[in-house]
């Protein structure tokens, strides 16, 4: 599973993970770094995830990525939900010309719209799914997750609780001094294997697709708006946000509260610090930050020209 | 309806909008710039909204805003929700005593306390209104929006899923070490055609009201605190927060993760790009930005020198 | 109750509190400084909270604190919410395996899995409790707020509308060009007298627990990242955001808008200026602010700096 190199007795049975410190003797725990080498000498955990063969009494499976097998060895113990029975709760309200197939798990006071939605998926407490989406096999919708009208979501999206899919682009014209509304009649579509973060929203397009990338994963409190591309595998930590009709290439990987402006073109590969903020196209891949948005060992030093400028007696 | 002057066919029926590139001939198109010419030329849209007359066996309505006329035509093509015929859904909980003056339309699972709505109405999914709420006339109220006891929109006011109206502010007074709660008294008031984004939040008044002026829009995951006095006609993009107290004048618009300290005062007609810190009142109309807050053109200079400070070379 | 000394007569009843313009002779106003000295010796109001004596035909209850005696007399007149009778909505769906510990007030459209809930609790409507949650005594979730499964609440917390405590932490290993989910099997635990706000993340442990302590109060759409550790009697405003790991003493203040990397430590008694970003551990108390954090009146100082490199004229 993890394609390591087992040390020591093979032969035991392994019910599930454990802390190192806490693990008992049919659990396996993992040694991430240098840190955990004391516990690990004394840990009673039956086997051990490690980069280097230890002193221990563990069973030792000598892997190259700690993290990635742990990860593995994890969801084989606590995979992502999936329905296994088709259910239906019976508070649940579902269109009749919803097509659910089974299985599908529609949780209590989950609201269904006329729409498709593929095996496997799971509709958690009072998530709302529009008429027109269409989920595909594997979905999870925690609770009170809200999919407007004609949202598609490709297999194995997850969409965490109270997160919003669709919601009408921000989209006003000017009239003298009175904003009227421009009507956003596109829609969204997320890649397969996208993971939306609680509390997140994403606007459906004004016309055509807000579009998110296979394997891409959003963070909680994100803002996606109307008619971005985000490309995939990409990962936006918490509180990042991007402005209308902003391209985003492959790989992109973005820190914490970080601000991209409208109609920008950002290259495949860029990685942004947090809190950084971009009002200019990203043309190259690489490591930026800040306010300019510089590179980021650039960036870094300017903040240490900033400290200089100021001395630090009050 | 838009005011043009009609060049070629007028007899053509138009039962839609198209995009340029993809429209049928019974659909309406638009040339928001020279970016759309070519494709004008060889449309098989039916019509075409532009500013200036082209090549193009289409009809073309000749407008001084593009964009404006496209959100009127839009609009007439697909209004905002609004309910024709009056409506409970069966699994909806309304208070006895509320009062819902026909036609409104309850989604399933709404819980409407003992309120008032008013005709045209719709809530929708699991949204939830509480006691002594007023609604006017054609507010929309989508899935899982809460809004908390008293508060009052104004007609034709929408809000977005998961946005919450009427939240406890922020309050607390300070005894020894401990935090004392300040109970939120007060409420929220949002005026005529104000629309509030998916995610948002809009905290209830110390004692008074929190005010959001007539045809106010926000956007998603917006904060906006206690006692708060938006002005009329503004425009308040994606993750920007104001905090307690703080006064703003009409037709302000605030790019995106803005944040506005309390107890400030922003005169009217004040632009802030987006990113921007506001510590201290903006007495005077114009166009900010930063962190300090300037004038926009200087801050984009400041820009320019904090780059020149240090080297590209790593 | 407030620890004041009365100056007039005690024999009025007073039967709430008002603003001191509009209060009538059975409520009780209050003066929080100078600016309220002129309507005070108008006011109709009863009796008046202030911390001088003034000419005014009102009772007057001199305090040290006018805030403090202002937030108990007005919990005493409108307390937290709080379960008296014991009351299931025929519309909640509640595990059978749930323990409710009389009263509790399980409102429309709840969702309640098999856990437990202390008494005088109260889960308003549509909100959601997951398996193996645990809520102390008098806790409140507010509409469409949601618990994953196995959050322990202290006693007396409050969870305000759309919030969502408990969901999976961002955690991902990258094997090749692609993000491996790392299951969150950890939880939250949110000590006593906790309150969050209205669409704030607080996401759950990947192994262990992320913790918030007790009497600490978290604003409207923030973000606690996995496996932090925050302290006792902290106060978080409005879009504040702390990344994964990072652990902060007791008594902190962050204004609105912080945002604080991953892994990071941060003292006791350290106040954050609203906007700023800590990219290093903070080891020592006191008031900072910034980016570069620094010192909150050196940081003021180098804003001053900033704007003097840059003219004013255009």
């Amino acid at each position: 599973m993890v394609g390591g190199q087992l040390v020591g007795d093979g032969s035991r049975m392994i019910s599930g993970l454990g802390d190192i410190k806490a693990a008992r003797p049919d659990q396996i725990g993992f040694v991430r770094d240098a840190r955990y080498h004391a516990a690990a000498r004394t840990t009673r955990a039956g086997a051990l995830l490690l980069n280097k063969e230890l002193e221990t009494a563990a069973s030792q499976i000598l892997v190259a990525d700690v993290d990635l097998a742990y990860a593995k060895v994890a969801l084989h113990f606590h995979p992502v939900p999936r329905a296994a029975v088709h259910r239906v709760h019976e508070t649940a309200v579902v269109h009749p010309g919803a097509v659910l197939q089974a299985p599908v798990d529609i949780g209590p006071r989950a609201v269904v719209g006329e729409c498709r939605i593929g095996a496997g998926s799971v509709v958690m407490a009072g998530a709302v799914v529009g008429d027109g989406c269409e989920l595909g096999r594997d979905c999870v919708l925690y609770p009170n997750a809200t999919l407007y009208p004609r949202v598609l979501l490709g297999a194995r999206v997850v969409v965490h609780a109270n997160a919003v899919i669709g919601s009408d682009g921000f989209g006003y014209a000017k009239e003298a001094e009175v904003w009227v509304k421009v009507p956003q009649l596109g829609n969204v579509v997320l890649g397969d294997d996208v993971e939306i973060g609680a509390g997140t929203a994403i606007d459906r397009a004004t016309l055509g697709s807000t579009r998110i990338g296979a394997r891409t994963k959003i963070d909680n409190l994100c803002h996606v708006a109307h008619n971005v591309v985000l490309g995939a595998d990409c990962a936006m930590a918490a509180g990042s946000m991007i402005a209308g009709s902003t391209v985003i290439g492959d790989r992109c990987v973005f820190g914490g509260q970080t601000g991209i402006g409208g109609h920008l073109g950002v290259a495949a590969d860029v990685r942004l610090g947090g809190g950084s903020t971009v009002l200019k196209d990203v043309p190259e891949a690489g490591d930026y930050m800040g306010h300019p948005l510089m590179d980021k060992r650039r960036f870094l030093r300017l903040l240490r020209v900033l400290r200089g400028m100021v001395s630090d007696d009050g």
